[in-house]
């Protein structure tokens, strides 16, 4: 079994380790192809950490077979690393038939001291009619089942088939993950990404996605240019491999993250690589075929190796999704791949941490498809109207609330200096504020500091789409209202009809949330509907509230002496402290922010340790990376409160590793 | 004086040449900041072909000085190549006043040998007062009136100030360029850099670019990072100076072209450089500050060249417009930079080559406004109706006139096998047939194999913006006619209401277009209305038209034995024969197409010999990079043809280099 552990996540990407008798993988992570007789690239000093070879052509040539079976893959191909190895699926797609059956093949794999073999799955094309899809893949699924008992120490790919039918994708990958197997391929996908029809692989991968557990990696077979590399991960891609990097290089190609440049047409050496350094076009084109492919090589080992590394440190921070617009602007149809994304708002959404490091950068009106913003707008449901009457307000610097009056004044309202004076102050002062910008919508003046509505950038000037969306949003919110007064600004930029402007266009000169409103309406907003009066109660003179004096901003709050929550000062969040944790748990009803954990661990959880997967029952679905949890027993006593450090559907599937980094609760053991 | 030569262009963007007392320089390019006292790092290894000191700190440390003086600045700072100093501006800028004056700078720069000198500008900050802009600027033009006479051999660097004051930007880019500087640095736009205000930095830059000659770099000085690179270059900045590569290491900040990275956040090093592969993060951050800071240094010089030369090889490619749209959704704010610069289509259409040799990439709705698009809508205007009927089908694949009639059945109708026996055939065959389709709008399907109408690919999932540009470009277009119909696929994809759909929706099965009406039409657009007239008459039967074997496309067009036009294959342009010189000069009044050379160069031109832009003493404003151009004498009369190796206003502006690459005419003695 393949222990797949998770690091950092942002989308549905992972930073991972796995094991393997050969060393630690870190994933993302790209498998050069190694050609188990004629490898000339020494492909360690690039760092690669695994590699992939062929074990059906071991297994044609008597000699590379003989010293296989003697001394093993390792000393064969000279690498002391992890080694994948395929099982002659491509040649059998090539040729038709071949003469090893799946069960040889893993044996085979398991004789020659592979780390990670494959069964002979049935790769089949696209846009194939759907009987032989369907066909195909009984075989598959059931050389997956086979090779699953047949393997003994192997771990083991097995791979989703189903051509262009996404929901045989999904009925594959779902079938498969019966087996027990180590690693999940996405196979024949190869035609779709030499085709470019980047669209029909979205649907093909996200499809898969939808069947595979999250516990196990996951391979996109063939997919070597770094071009798709970011898309890919974003989805859910683990694992790369690359055969691409000498086959381009043998065609004089240089890869580059953002497409390939010919040999021919270049004037100038295209990156910052040694061989781009050290080497001139001029130079490289006298040279012998031979000797000029090797290099070419070699510098499409440094930018692929390059591009992994730079993901990696966009998931870390949090950024993996700007990255990915960019690169899918290499081609219009990467474009295309990246704008059907879209489609699978909700399935990105599950999977990604509620809070990031990095502001959230607008690229084009595709950020609005990002999970931040989808996310933004189901919790905006939580949101109950405190006033019959709605104010929307155009946006000012972030946050708002700081900058609403006196920018305003500047800004909007300049010849009008008595607006202080102004007998309707009192109407605005009964309303609820929003303020409407891209790419948030509308954004309650309350929640003006909670992540990703402060931490966000977009270009002033707004794109069809971004107006579109913002219009489309404020009709939708403001059915909750009787009254709906808006300014004149956010008519115009959005190009609103049919509401009633604010009145003699002024400014409510006292456009600012209490300490007590904002805290009740980040808890609704965060927690769900309600839970600011049940955290807060109704009297702000009972409750204290302790500021940051360097920022102005909440740190700390109290009811008599009791801590209720504390305020997170990188993104606005309400972290529970034990009142706060015993009261959310008290009204909120299960399965809200619950996190059930076996019998065995109760005690641990009592003290404060942290949660792993394996003890955990079952949990709220709406839990997502970074969020606030309640750890309870399986009779919904809480036992201590936490951060979650993966998502529900994270925890659901993984038997390894922390779930959840807990906070004990003083004496919780006397209100059990 | 500085001869600066135009090898390639793309967009306003050149890749030119200079040559100083100290070899040649190859624009664009980057002049690392070399101190004079205290560097540490090599440039000259990064490839560097010009630095930048200063003058000032030369001129203010005795020791400096007197080694300056005594062996030249060119062994001072161990640099053999160019060197360019700056003149104490800066330091003016910041301490108000300094010790040196514009008379005394100037000579010092000549004493050390400078290559390039700075006159004493005053660099006014952005959003000042308008009146101390213009105050500013008095002193700046008096004082490059001043270097101008009193430097001898030194190359002179001239200034443009204004402050966020694009009128004064213009103003003071025509007053400067009185004086006969060599280059043209765009000053004091550093703090718009800093505040990330790339929109106001476009109003600057490009109000500058209308008031500067075409035949002198420019240098956007202070501007340092390479992620403004391809859109300054794109604007028609040539050098840049970068002290940023050192500053940025010295507080651990990576460059990078899409953003910076600082060093306490990385977990993977970020590039393909040197530096990236041969160090890891941990080895960095345990170094002593000053040898990690180095570098540091070095990763940002290689990207920065590495920057500078895929900036290079994109206008060579003509992708410019492209890359320039990547980078600039690197942040929101530089994002708004590129949508400001939609603004200046028509000041970037004058320089943009007619033709290149890559594909329109569309990478977002920005695209749109590429001179590309904005040139076609321009030329659109010399399509004549022929009929009073109008259809416009949906695109399929390019080029469009050879799909349309399989792809449609296929796709769109599909129930209606009988459809060639429509009645209604005969009313399609007299209509005049166009393709709607992104990024173009319109396409008449006579022009469907005209650069670059063939030559785009665009996302099939559209944005809304294209959608409405669309909408509006064949709303304008059918005013043309008097029946417009519209299959029901066009107006479900961009929303078009009161338009007649197509009779039963069914596709003209001969949806062909003629060669001789493709003739005619191609003549029109790229020529001007009427040209086809004038270049092949009315009767088909008089017209020979021989077509590539291998392509099936046009060739060449003879009437008689007299070769008319040829057809360039990578592009479908015509190019005119003799007889189609003489006809269009016959017909098309002075000054289309012309290229007015002076008496001395009559019998060059005559030969073939080509046209060099000294020579020029008037042309046609409407003449682009590889346009058809007619060359004639002062009084009208032809003397040959060519194609034009520049635009009409670097025509104008140039004294040096070719302008057109001349055909000769058979007998043209014997016609004037």
């Amino acid at each position: 079994m393949l222990d797949f552990e998770i690091k950092y996540k942002d989308a549905m990407a992972r930073i991972g380790t796995f094991k393997t008798p050969h060393g630690e993988v870190t994933t993302p992570n790209l498998m050069p192809v190694v050609h188990p007789g004629k490898q000339t690239i020494d492909v360690k000093k690039f760092g690669a950490e695994i590699v992939i070879t062929n074990s059906y052509i071991i297994f044609k040539n008597e000699k590379l077979k003989e010293k296989a079976l003697k001394d093993g893959v390792h000393e064969l191909i000279n690498f002391p690393r992890t080694i994948e190895t395929d099982s002659g699926s491509f040649q059998l797609s090539v040729y038709g038939d071949i003469d090893i059956t799946n069960e040889e093949v893993i044996e085979f794999q398991e004789a020659i001291g592979t780390d990670i073999g494959t069964s002979l799955d049935i790769p089949t094309a696209p846009y194939v009619k759907r009987e032989e899809a369907e066909d195909d893949l009984k075989i598959t699924i059931e050389r997956a089942k086979e090779a699953s008992k047949v393997r003994k120490n192997l771990l083991l790919n097995s791979v989703v088939q189903g051509s262009t039918f996404p929901d045989l994708r999904e009925y594959c990958a779902k079938e498969i993950s019966k087996f027990d197997a180590d690693i999940y391929p996405i196979g024949a996908v190869v035609p779709l990404m030499e085709m470019y029809r980047y669209a029909d692989l979205v649907d093909a991968v996200m499809y898969s996605m939808r069947g595979l557990p999250e516990d196990k990696p996951r391979h996109l077979m063939g997919a070597g240019h770094p071009m798709v590399f970011a898309l890919a991960v974003a989805m859910g891609c683990d694992l790369f491999d690359s055969a691409a990097y000498i086959l381009y290089a043998n065609k004089d190609r240089f890869m580059m993250p953002d497409g390939t440049l010919k040999l021919e047409n270049l004037i100038e050496m295209p990156c910052s690589c040694k061989i781009c350094t050290e080497h001139n076009v001029d130079e490289l084109k006298q040279m012998p075929q031979e000797q000029r492919a090797k290099l070419i090589a070699e510098h499409n080992l440094y930018i692929s190796f390059a591009e992994i590394r730079r993901i990696r440190q966009a998931i870390v921070d949090g950024e993996l999704m700007k990255l990915v617009e960019l690169r899918c602007r290499s081609h219009p149809f990467l474009l295309d791949g990246l704008r059907r994304l879209q489609e699978y708002k909700d399935d990105m959404e599950k999977l990604n941490p509620s809070s990031k490091k990095s502001a959230f950068f607008y690229t084009g009106y595709e950020s609005l498809s990002r999970s931040e913003v989808s996310k933004h707008i189901k919790k905006l449901e939580n949101i109950t109207p405190k006033s019959e009457n709605l104010v929307i307000l155009p946006h000012t610097s972030k946050p708002y609330s700081k900058h609403v009056n006196k920018e305003y004044i500047k800004k909007y309202t300049p010849k009008i200096p008595t607006f202080y004076s102004n007998t309707n102050n009192q109407d605005f002062q009964n309303s609820d504020i929003v303020i409407a910008d891209i790419p948030f919508g509308i954004i309650p003046l309350a929640l003006d500091e909670f992540y990703p509505l402060a931490q966000n950038e977009s270009p002033s000037i707004p794109d069809e789409n971004s107006k579109k969306f913002v219009r489309e949003l404020i009709q939708s919110y403001t059915n909750k209202y009787e009254n709906v007064l808006i300014h004149r600004k956010v008519i115009e930029n959005y190009d609103l009809n049919g509401f009633k402007l604010m009145e003699k266009d002024l400014i409510l000169p006292e456009a600012k949330v209490s300490d007590f409103i904002r805290l009740k309406e980040i808890a609704d907003y965060q927690f769900g509907s309600g839970s600011g009066e049940i955290l807060f109660g109704n009297n702000p003179e009972k409750i204290t509230i302790e500021k940051s004096r360097k920022t102005g901003k909440i740190r700390h709050v109290y009811e008599n002496d009791a801590n209720i929550v504390n305020m997170r000062a990188s993104d606005g969040f309400l972290v529970l402290s034990d009142l706060g944790a015993i009261r959310l748990h008290k009204h909120l009803k299960s399965p809200k922010m619950r996190v059930v954990v076996s019998e065995d661990s109760e005690p641990y959880a009592i003290k404060g340790k942290s949660v792993f997967n394996k003890f955990v029952l079952d949990c709220d679905e709406n839990i997502r990376r970074n969020d606030e949890v309640l750890i309870v027993n399986k009779d919904d006593k809480l036992l201590a409160c936490g951060k979650s450090l993966l998502s529900s559907y994270e925890i659901k599937d993984f038997n390894m590793g922390q779930a959840i980094k807990t906070r004990k609760i003083k004496n919780i053991e006397e209100l059990i």
